[in-house]
């Protein structure tokens, strides 16, 4: 129905299925080492995948609500950039942590500064909506003179 | 305050209260076979009910962001029966898991293609959002002439 | 842009900063006992410590829904308010949790507490929503008659 947050929304539906991708990862994985569920052990690069993924799941709600947040109260664009790259990263996460446990770290690292950047981005936005909402301060329209 | 997409809502927070009955299902069988925590493993039944759960919360935050994106780029009123079927399809597939591994996949493939429904049509919203936002075409109103 | 609903974003964002520093603590405990990624057992603490992350995961979505639908379908500040408080049970959780598997209990009580709050308010405001759009009957108007 509504047209609004269109570019917001496909990152969003781009990032669930990405979750699904790695879930899907999880159970290859399970069949090239035949490791049968509920079995979350039994072989070193099945052990990493596995932890790859968790650790995407445990930071995919902090994720939506990063990139909400920025979007929301900062600019749209610029959070479905930083989004598309989040997801980048976690890929790069993925693949690297499946090779071997340190070469998890740069693409951890990436996705970190991403979700720093969609966090201080999102703050601002925030801090500068609870100014003009309950100290009627608009540091926005202050800046630029708008 | 707001009354608008009250059904999205209940369903929401419909699934929310599910999770949280999952959850208490684990706790259950942790009591019911004498599985202190942090232990995770322990006895076969538990170490299903744990793993159906641990599934489940995985797949939480896909199936919250297609059901919002199918509710609010396609119609609110079939996402919300998709969703309902999705928390029965969850339910099967929990207490199919509980019983044994392989009864696990009937609720896991109706999950799975519940949720392939709501992000084919949240999709399909979404890009007639992005087309009419930013190239001013509208596809749905061509198509219903309306 | 949107000013609006800026103080249920700044809880909703300072939630998301806590589920970080949360996962950052169980980095630190893997540190202190010297337990390699994927590795998750090895040393009670950690495992402790890494269980009371698990359980805050599970339960970060069904918060979001629930402090969201609570803000948008009853009050905005009470469930900021309840918000904050779940923060600090979770916080209480997880400390004593660290330090043994019973003192894990009063914050575990706490949240639940919270969310039950948060669902009870949330769901009657959704309930007057339903009411309101589909039946034309509006409780909130005829309890307070304004």
């Amino acid at each position: 129905m509504a047209a609004d947050h269109a570019l917001l929304a496909a990152v969003t539906l781009l990032s669930a299925l990405h979750q699904g991708y790695l879930a899907r990862r999880v159970g290859k994985s399970r069949m090239k080492h035949n490791i049968m569920p509920p079995a979350i052990t039994g072989h070193p690069e099945f052990e990493r995948v596995f932890r790859a993924h968790q650790n995407c799941v445990e930071f995919y709600p902090i994720f939506l609500v990063m990139l909400w947040m920025s979007s929301h109260f900062f600019n749209e664009v610029l959070a479905a950039v930083l989004g598309l790259f989040y997801l980048f990263a976690r890929q790069m996460y993925f693949n690297g942590y499946s090779t071997s446990v340190k070469n998890r770290l740069p693409g951890f690292y990436l996705s970190l500064a991403l979700i720093f950047a969609l966090a201080v981005t999102g703050g601002a936005g925030i801090l500068n909506g609870i100014l003009d909402e309950y100290f009627d301060i608009n540091l926005r329209k202050k800046m630029f003179k708008s």
